[in-house]
């Protein structure tokens, strides 16, 4: 837990509180800025609590003249309760995160207002009328301006923070000021690296008819292997400030914005982790989507738009990244000295080619270990979850988990993002066989 | 910079100053646990100066009873001067891994009696009648516990900081702790891993007869490919603490004991750099052999010593690391829930051998950046500077260059250290073609 320092020898002048109404009313009405943002006297002010996520308290606040959100950090784990302690400082890392974000990402997170260490409340923009893309997904909507807007964000916080943009010395303080929030890396070290492959007693699925699918996960000692590989990189390949959660829950949508939020996840880890979230839950929201048909074939021509969409999300962001390393690369990486010339400048092109062929690789592997802990580990989502018939749940997710499963062992089939999308067209109709 | 902190509010009450003879007199002579060590009255005690090194003063301090060898960071690199800045800070890393290996290799680093940040001074056991290993290689002397005592070093506080052996909080915890010796990084970055493949000022090499190859290693665009992935992974992958620096010039030897000194480079680094470093000097001090021998043929026994030694340096430190591994790893790569019964332990010991073999391609090419720095940028090492003959030298020179070349480029020729020792075997007659 982080605190604000108080000057040496006196109290300290605040301790952290969980934030109720007339608490929280309070609070605003003591900052200046904020009271006047939201307008009117604070007794008019509407506080609603929404926070829906696994974590936080998260607050509407309308006031006479416009709204915000306020998102306060529990010292436990929301979804199970004190049990799970959790420290608070991740409200400390989600400041730094999306402050950071905006810098590089302009009008692609939400703007932050205010921020309260000791009390791990952060006050931002309040996004309206947008809704969590996830919902969006899941009721069949297509968003035009998605591909652009989330390839930009992943593009530009992702290689402006790598080592072809920051000098060694920036970015190992970058490193350093987000060590601390070891804890939870740690829950997805467990949640996505671990357990969904072992007896833990947090996993779930969709019982009876995953039961035999589950148990051969926790029996396949290749894939254990290739798990394994793929969490010694999430530890130990600091490669750029991740945003360590970006799935479709953690962004916010409407016809033409995108905002991406909740970023209390983030750490300097391995580029393809995000990348390969936003693409797993494409894909799951794709071979989800026969579940939500009121009719059979109804959504086909939705799910011809995830997979498009899915297609050109790696395609813009390789082509936006690939471009910022072109307009000139600040970082120490491929220093510009041994490269010069027409020549140079060549093979450096085909070398940027090859360097996001490696990228591809492991966005393949993240994205399959996203895929399997949604239907095997502790926390699932809407996409499956809203699917009222069980039968037909778990044939989506037994879809779902057959793609995944050859993605994590058998990189080589999947050297293009058409080979990830035509896979999961080919599965769209395949029926499990639940007799086993 | 790190000072220690003086109470806020007062003045400092140490400052950095440079000691000299009776300055650093006075000053160990006010440390009591010093004092009692040395023995005898301070005026007594004879100091000398011995830095041989590139860029800090050593003073040799002997009293009445016992010596001690007191180091002294410079503001700057001692080597080029007060033009080169360079942060005292490192005497405070330095004094952190040498605690840190000590913990975790016993007995194969100075022991350390007194640290003054402020000073950047760290006082330590005199190593007597040690010589650097360096030395003692150019002058054909077999050291033959070498082997078993440095490949207990770089198992131990390689294995021991790595994924495999912390958990995850605590590395990060390390890797933070090290994220400020970004500039001691930064000349290895510059040194090794750029300048020799490029016009640099502070670049030579034994001209006229190396100017041809040292032009072709500027411009080879292959290399230029292969040093910056080398690069990106020095950049990008902490994967343990290591000492940064291993070279021969780095450990002190008797015929039966072994001392790691000067890990004022330490950081949180690739594995590979490390063994990488202490293979290319020993292939180095085999190829610069020939160069140093009265009568043809005199060093050929030593040679193949040399080369024994370094096959089993690679052996001996992969059987330890493994040994270290299936003990029983703490860390939380490779969770042990993954790997249970005798299918899930033997697919995790066909793994190790899988890990070991990934670790020596890096190992192979870092090991070429090694040996290519020494003979073409600004470092270069007694090996070959001791032998007189310029062109003997160059054809030495340019044998190892010769092999570090393909090393670097084709690692698919070098699948095991067999094949190291055997190119350069093979090398040790090869005339280069100074007519070029």
């Amino acid at each position: 837990m982080t605190l604000q320092q108080a000057p040496s020898g006196t109290p300290r002048q605040k301790e952290y509180r969980i934030l109720r109404d007339a608490d929280l009313r309070a609070y605003l009405a003591g900052i200046p800025a904020l009271a006047a943002r939201l307008g009117g006297s604070p007794d008019g002010w509407v506080i609603t609590e929404v926070g829906d996520g696994n974590l936080n308290l998260v607050f509407i606040v309308r006031g006479g003249e416009a709204g915000l959100a306020v998102k306060q950090a529990l010292p436990y784990v929301r979804l199970v309760g004190e049990s799970w302690p959790l420290p608070l400082s991740r409200s400390h890392y989600e400041y730094l995160a999306l402050t950071h974000q905006a810098r590089l990402a302009p009008g692609l997170v939400p703007a932050v207002f205010h921020q309260d260490e000791a009390l791990a409340l952060v006050a931002m923009e309040l996004l309206e009328p947008h809704i969590i893309l996830r919902r969006g997904l899941v009721s069949g909507t297509r968003y035009p301006h998605f591909v652009d807007h989330i390839t930009t964000f992943m593009a530009r916080t992702l290689f402006l923070s790598s080592d072809l943009a920051v000098a060694a010395a920036q970015k190992k303080e970058g490193i350093a000021a987000f060590c601390g929030n070891h804890a939870l890396c740690k829950i997805t070290e467990d949640l996505i690296f671990t357990e969904p492959y072992c007896q833990a007693e947090q996993n779930r699925w969709t019982s009876p008819w995953l039961d035999a699918t589950a148990a051969s996960f926790r029996e396949d000692l290749e894939l254990h292997v290739a798990i394994s590989r793929l969490k010694l990189k999430f530890l130990s390949r600091p490669e750029a400030l991740i945003h360590g959660d970006l799935h479709t829950g953690s962004i916010m949508v409407t016809d033409s914005d995108t905002r991406v939020i909740d970023p209390e996840f983030a750490f300097y880890g391995p580029i393809g982790f995000d990348v390969g979230a936003i693409l797993a839950n494409l894909v799951m929201s794709c071979l989800a989507s026969a579940g939500h048909e009121r009719a059979p074939g109804e959504r086909r021509s939705f799910e011809a738009w995830v997979l498009e969409t899915t297609e050109q999300v790696w395609t813009e962001f390789a082509r936006k990244f690939v471009g910022l390393w072109r307009a000139g690369s600040a970082g120490d990486a491929y220093p510009a000295a041994l490269f010069e010339g027409p020549a140079g400048q060549a093979r450096l092109e085909a070398e940027r080619q090859a360097y996001m062929g490696r990228l591809f690789r492991d966005t393949v592997g993240f994205a399959a270990a996203k895929i399997i802990r949604r239907i095997l580990g502790l926390a699932h989502n809407i996409d499956f979850e809203l699917i009222d018939d069980p039968k037909l749940r778990a044939t989506c997710e037994a879809r779902s988990l057959r793609l995944a499963r050859s993605m994590m062992l058998d990189a080589s089939s999947f050297p293009t993002i058409g080979a990830v999308t035509k896979a999961a067209s080919e599965l769209r109709d395949w029926q499990p066989d639940f007799s086993r």
